[in-house]
């Protein structure tokens, strides 16, 4: 018991290590040489619970970030319920640190098929499962178009995603109640 | 003249060879000593043309890739046009060699601002120019909304993107032409 408080205590503080590093210094200066220097851990340590630098952000990610961030909301009110989950990127991806992790393990994930495994059992699955029962919520009380609830998700998320990972044009609140206010009319 | 296309040759085999390693063993197995090796030429004549691996291979990505697959083609048809477009990208995303060049360009631009600004310079400023200016034209011809043309851009391709990069979900022609009705209605 006192071992795994004190294992916990250490993943933990390895975490925030990483954090402040990529807060500091971007996400491409973190290496696991670096963080287990830093937090000064073994490496083994920190391989032992991370197989790569890009699975340690993903939790760092995780870490910082509430799974909520991801969920839409259900107040009733599908319109608002929409706005404010995409407002929730938005100020993900305003804030330079939390922008600088969700590149980081977006650029990751694509040419790491395992980390991109973890992310989507670790966040996507869960998030889709909530996020189409609240679109199917919707779309029974004629709030939304009857569509393919996926693609519903896609229109209303994909727009920002795609300025953040390729365009890089600003995303902002504005930026995210137009996109709803195109999808709901 | 001679050398210079002596020196054009050369330059397209070395982008052949790789896209041809690209092919056989996927994107991170593509590195300059593998090109370099493969196509018989020095390490030096790689980085007199390119920095970087990535940078590289965004020029393979562009020597296999006709710069209208970027642009919204311009019938009159405005629904015809976005269709056919986004039918583009599909083609383009569910290739393996294509899709392998564009996710491993996008997933090197996302952590090498050098290699971004080739990218937006060598693809998005022409396409945009171009797209915004189809888009508002429809929107003059009263074929499209009154918004934003750069949103209207976004919401049209981001999705797929969306799918391609973070979700996972498949890309179809089918999709496509139901994100174009969303957005036309």
């Amino acid at each position: 018991m006192a071992t795994e408080t004190r294992s916990a205590r250490s993943r933990s503080h390895i975490l925030r290590t990483a954090v402040e590093m990529c807060a500091e210094h971007g996400f491409t200066f973190v290496t696991m040489d670096r963080v287990a220097a830093e937090a000064g851990v073994g490496k083994p340590t920190l391989y032992r619970w991370w197989p790569s630098k890009a699975h340690l952000m993903l939790d760092a990610l995780l870490e910082e970030v509430s799974g909520r961030y991801f969920l839409i909301p259900d107040t009733g009110d599908i319109r608002e319920d929409l706005r404010s989950w995409l407002r929730g990127f938005v100020a993900l991806f305003v804030d330079p640190l939390l922008r600088a992790l969700c590149v980081g393990v977006a650029s990751a994930q694509l040419v790491d098929a395992d980390l991109r495994e973890q992310m989507m059992m670790g966040i996507h699955a869960p998030a889709r499962e909530h996020n189409q029962a609240r679109i199917r919520g919707a779309q029974a009380a004629g709030q939304l178009p009857d569509t393919d609830p996926q693609l519903i998700e896609d229109c209303l998320i994909g727009p920002l995603w795609y300025r953040v990972l390729i365009s890089g044009m600003p995303v902002t609140d504005e930026v995210a109640d137009e996109i709803v206010h195109r999808q709901l009319g």
